[in-house]
């Protein structure tokens, strides 16, 4: 194990030529930033600036850039002082001229995008193409070489960060926090992360919070509390903060690099103590507090108002370019930067400044990590048909999905422990959503203080991360993936809808990240929705929501894969085939509960590869022309929909009736729509193009609505599902409150059916009697009625059909 | 003014009796709390527990629940001795029996449910409908009097407490936090909340960080770092913690005596400087920490297990009634409160104990801003029709809707001055969003430090509030809104996604209020979402997102309401109409950049009345059946969907065009789904049951989908919208990427009509070459073409139709 070597330590450790050298990177970075925000051409401004020089649409971020710049150098000066691995985290991603810029500096973006070359040509074509109809975006996105976060929506750089060193011991992700961001409720959660990380085989993660002062329009709180109540909230979050605070640059600049040198002494020596077994008790890591001006080195004043150090600079600190004097401020700002003591003639940044950058796959702008898919190796994956649950007769087994799950997670965890790329995270529910075998193979990662009589499987080399706060186990996860490496969320599946706008912005990742030629998949995001909408009904209604499918279906079909497992073994096959996949976010609904097996392993395999299809143990149309398809798809439906089959059976012998289990809710688009789509001829093969289809769904049926909306047989389709009610009840009652429920589902039927040859109205009184003999019962026992909770699917329908 | 008069401490404040009291309400409590989870009969232990007794299924969380039942005495205590207003907000709102149980012992929860009466039949019933099929739901939800805070999903509570006591004087709210809730992100954001009270006009919220060590089966990260880092940590969110920490009761009732003492004297000390004008600086506010075992007085051990101080106490202790021994551990435990002390022979608490509870409406659980609906007024409402936008000719004038909404919201704010009953949110948006002129009647709440050259329109006594966390504005403004109060959340359209978890429970708790008679229905809760998708293109992708509308359309329809007004003038009916509604949510979806207006006020009037028709001067079927229907909803799909029928009119001339625009999307839906849906035969009069409909939409086309899934003419139903096509471009280049442009419009249009009578081939062709155009014409300028950008609906068509 390598032992980091003292770093030394001085109060102004820059010697003169390197501090020139340093403000020279800051200020080409900055005018690189300026630059792109602003000109269309002229680029070195060897002409005096005209109108036809400067974008007709001035778009960009200013306020935090130089700021970003300033911290960028400083990174780099550390880097190569004691060759680090360090990736840069940009919580503000909307000051991405200055990341694009210092990776321009360092020659990755050249490297990456040749046209975009080091010279005064692929200079203007770096200004031209910010924000430009098809160039690049305003935020550090996955076309930015070294990003793996964008920054568009605030709050995730720190889980980010934390996910992205995980197991990776040589990593260093710095992490700039904007005060702004520092408001939101994730990254607030996730400061906390420090209590999780494993300074023997986890890296290390530097919090820089950058406190500009403002945001759109209003200072931040994090910048107008005192300086010793902030000291305070930053040791509550179990840090030791340097402060580096001024707006003279050359005093700056000995601060910050002074601070840096502390910092990364402070991360070493953690480290080593804990590598060599020396560490006690939980580090506490050191951070960075960076108090500089807001749009620093921009003007002072526009059109007479403050603009550096004011929330003036936010965006575009000279706007509106038709004004007098404007032309020439945006002149007289960008030459304040001396671009020619900074490039050559050609337009080449001297070499003196960019020996300043390390070299190769040390930039951060061109760490490995950053480009996680090509680091990604795939899981050893052991033989889910190890765990198959044996099913001789369909529903003859009971068997809890998501605890046979556990055992193959187990198994994985087991075979890629070396490794060391396999996670599982959760907030606080990894037991009760019995995955618990996996506390046979692994721990819950844990750094803080534990108490041995009270404490189970807590380790801080845990596999299992579980914190109650969607929000970080989400952007941990993203930032493991990111990196290249495996993972799976299991949740409550109300609560899941906490990281909606998540998800969404990892979706947009995916769907760019795509298009962008050096980057390469990465491991999908998995997702186990358990302690569902129909076994929640201890908790009650806060705890009943499905819609996170329909939230999920709103995506990119190439990237949104939604599975409704019905049973073990199909839930088995699922979670294998997600694991092996990438770049795609696989969401898996299953139950915890035991219940009815219907599959055994070859027949769920086979099933599962359709997708879809038919029961033909439960049908009896015998391959002719059914009267009726009764489909479903989700566990508890599947079960109320065999339940009502069996009860059509007996009151309604002679129809003939189809049944058809979804496990790939996708497949009922269109394949125009989806690339998992049903071709219309298989799909009217399997619904027919006439008969009625009542429908057992796990979610809200609008959902099967909107998917199926331009098939033949769409408007026969009558879909059951969760109708928004529920509260503290029974299981069956639940269903039944939604007309879910069996009874709910043969009324159905019954009036759906046009030529019922047995008593229509007969039956159906035979049916409410039973759903009255249920809200009796429940009602007197608190339980549900022996009828509902025997019932199993009789063998000899089996053998019949 | 009042002033209060000052408080005497002591380190041991209780008498001895008073402390002997105190317990036996403790105990009582915590009596009828066991009592809820476990017993069906027998509920004063007359004779030996039997299984008959007992529930057949044991619910409930009694983990939390005695620190709650604490804290409630320990608050009855000081507002009998001080007289105070206080709101009890049960962060661990799953600790319900506890809940339930003080405001059963307080005599409100009989007066409300008199079949729940104070004897001992009535104490069956308390116990008996607990988490029981028809009984109540186990969490403290809408039926639990005092709760505005149902605390099933968490991380909320912080800021619902400061949204109640906004505006509130007088009004203390208790708030206890839970050590799980606390790791989340909304609840570590809310912290911040204390910089936007002010004491002078405010009330005070008391926050109590309970930290019983776990969650479900973790320890909790706040419980396990060291007692000055949660010192600094609280210190940091700029609190004076006070600590009370221990597990003997006769300590504890003293410790938490003396720290409520402490708090409330620091509290009504800050209140009076700041009432009487001696204060300096914002306050810095008490708050307890109260650390005590998880399920405190259950069981030491169950089955030889550590229970009373562990994760094993966080749900039933002494589960599975049929275990040997788990039985008679029951009634020990239950006899260990000596329920004979606490209770006459009829089931009634001791009088002794009873009169520990304050009266009337002072009791925590009889507190009117509790059940805001009873006291809330209605806003005086200005004519919105003042502000109207002289519209002579439809397109005719240009107009930025929001900022005309602006000066709307402005004159409401004015006229609601003095009853303080209406505050506008969002985060850092209200300017960027155009709601500036607000600024001339209030200014942005702020209670921190201020720099005077730097910042505008702050003030401690202002009525916008603006924090970077959408889930505290959330927050606050469902706390505002529960207590009888009204505003308006204005927020960029995709990051509205951050919080639809907790539109969710919102709508969850709405649903269920109104089944409950005794609540009174609150102001709605109503978002402008604005800077929407088709106007980020400055911002990118990650700012691009229509989705909200699919998250609440999923739920109860009578609930939700979205409007897309199409220009100021129907955006200004809507804003009127939301604001004089209540116990909906309501999303209104307008942009803020200038864009031609359609309707005058009178017209503007009509239309929105009806919610979508017929734009008779923009149509040319003159009241035959139409060869064509182009729809629209929202203000761009309306600004292209009419540049298409120009289009159409010169490509197409002799084609019967018919256009309709929507502003109520629920008026799509069958009236059998929606109130507010369309009769069938009114919407197939207006969209035909055979043309084909061209439908310009600014969501998802799926929604579009859903919405008519079940109308005759729903297979001709072409929606154009998002599909999630996006980047940093021009404002046209969005559509186009989107095929929601005219373009595309037109030539699906020409693709969809049978018998076109003008030359399809060349009218096809020379779109596209406009295409061909547009996409040049960008790469080249950065801006729209001037075809595009110049473009207004010609003058010459209305006449002519």
């Amino acid at each position: 194990m390598n032992v980091h070597t003292p770093a030394t330590f001085a109060a102004e450790p820059l010697a003169p030529d390197e501090l020139r050298l340093m403000q020279a990177w800051w200020r080409a970075a900055n005018y690189l930033s300026v630059g792109q925000v602003y000109l269309l051409a002229n680029p070195m401004l060897r002409e005096p600036l005209t109108m036809a020089h400067v974008k007709p649409r001035l778009l960009g971020h200013f306020g935090t850039t130089p700021g970003l710049n300033f911290i960028y150098v400083h990174l780099n000066r550390l880097i190569k002082a004691r060759d680090l691995s360090m990736l840069f985290i940009a919580g503000p991603g909307h000051g991405a001229p200055g990341v694009v810029a210092s990776t321009y500096m360092e020659g990755t973006y050249s490297e990456l995008y040749p046209e975009v070359a080091q010279d005064e040509n692929g200079m203007c074509k770096l200004f031209r193409q910010f924000s430009f109809p098809g160039g690049i975006p305003s935020h550090a996105a996955p076309q930015t070489p070294g990003s793996i976060h964008e920054g568009g929506e605030l709050g995730y750089s720190l889980a980010h960060a934390y996910g992205a060193v995980l197991d990776n011991p040589g990593l260093i992700a710095a992490c700039v926090v904007g005060d702004g961001e520092a408001e939101t409720g994730p990254l607030a959660a996730a400061w906390h992360s420090n209590k999780f990380i494993n300074p023997a085989t986890d890296g290390a993660v530097l919090p820089i919070l950058h406190l500009n002062g403002f945001k759109i329009a209003n200072p931040t709180v994090l910048a107008r509390i005192s300086h010793s109540e902030l000291e305070s909230l930053l040791v509550g979050y179990g840090h030791t903060p340097i402060f580096v605070e001024g707006d003279d640059p050359a005093l700056m600049h000995q601060a910050m690099a002074a601070a840096l040198d502390t910092a990364i002494a402070a991360i070493h020596e953690l480290q080593d103590a804990a590598r060599l077994g020396r560490a006690h008790g939980r580090p506490r890591w050191p951070m960075i507090v960076l108090r500089s001006p807001k749009g620093w080195s921009g003007p002072k004043t526009v059109d007479g108002l403050k603009t550096e150090g004011s929330w003036r600079s936010h965006q575009v600190p000279i706007s509106d370019m038709g004004k007098p004097g404007h032309l020439q401020a945006l002149e007289d700002w960008m030459r304040s930067y001396k671009p020619d003591e900074l490039f050559d003639e050609t337009g080449r940044l001297h070499a003196e400044i960019a020996a300043l950058a390390p070299v190769g796959d040390r930039r951060m702008s061109a760490n490995p990590h950053a480009n996680g898919g090509a680091l990604m190796r795939a899981l050893h994956m052991p033989d889910f048909t190890t765990h198959a649950v044996a099913v001789v007769h369909p529903g003859g087994t009971d068997g809890e999905a998501t605890a046979v799950m556990g055992g193959f997670l187990r198994d994985v965890m087991r075979l890629n422990a070396e490794t060391r790329n396999f996670r599982v995270l959760g907030p606080d529910e990894t037991a009760s959503n019995r995955l618990q075998a996996l506390f046979e193979a692994t721990g819950r990662d844990w750094d803080a203080a534990t108490v041995a009589d009270d404490d189970e499987h807590l380790s801080p080399d845990g596999r299992v991360m579980e914190i109650l706060s969607e929000h970080t186990c989400q952007g941990w996860l993203e930032g493991y993936l990111l990196t290249g490496r495996h993972g799976l969320f299991s949740c409550y599946e109300a609560f899941i809808h906490i990281v909606d706008s998540m998800v969404n912005q990892h979706a947009k990742w995916l769907k760019t990240s795509r298009e962008v030629e050096w980057r390469r998949p990465i491991a999908s995001l998995n997702y186990l929705l358990t302690s569902h909408v129909w076994r929640q009904d201890h908790n009650g209604s806060s705890h009943q929501d499905p819609g996170f499918m329909d939230h999920v279906a709103t995506k990119k079909a190439d990237i949104v894969r939604i599975y409704l497992p019905p049973d073990a073994n199909t839930l088995l096959w699922v979670t294998d085939h997600c694991l092996r996949s990438w770049d795609r976010i696989n969401v898996i609904v299953a139950g915890k509960q035991p219940e009815p097996q219907w599959l055994d392993m070859d027949a769920a395999i086979k099933h599962c590869e359709r997708g879809l299809g038919i029961w033909e143990w439960a049908s009896n149309d015998r391959g002719g022309a059914p009267d009726l398809v009764m489909a479903c798809a989700g566990d508890v439906p599947t079960l109320e929909c065999l339940a009502a089959v069996d009860l059509l059976r007996q009151y309604a012998p002679d129809l003939k009736v189809r049944v058809i289990n979804v496990v790939d809710l996708m497949t009922l688009q269109s394949k125009s729509q989806h690339p998992h789509g049903l071709p219309e001829a298989d799909f009217d093969a399997l619904f027919t193009i006439d008969a009625p289809v009542i429908f057992a769904f796990h979610g809200y049926p609008a959902l099967i609505h909107r998917l199926i909306y331009n098939r033949a047989n769409s408007h026969n389709f009558h879909v059951h599902g969760f109708q928004d009610e529920g509260t503290t009840t029974t299981p069956f009652d639940m269903v039944v409150l939604n007309k879910l429920d069996r009874f709910h589902l043969v009324i159905d039927a019954i009036d759906r059916v046009p030529h019922l040859s047995a008593d229509r109205a007969y039956a159906k009184q035979a049916i409410r009697d039973k759903l009255v003999e249920h809200w009796r019962y429940i009602g007197q026992h608190g339980i549900d009625m022996p009828e509902v909770l025997n019932w199993r699917w009789p063998a000899a329908h089996e053998i019949r059909s």
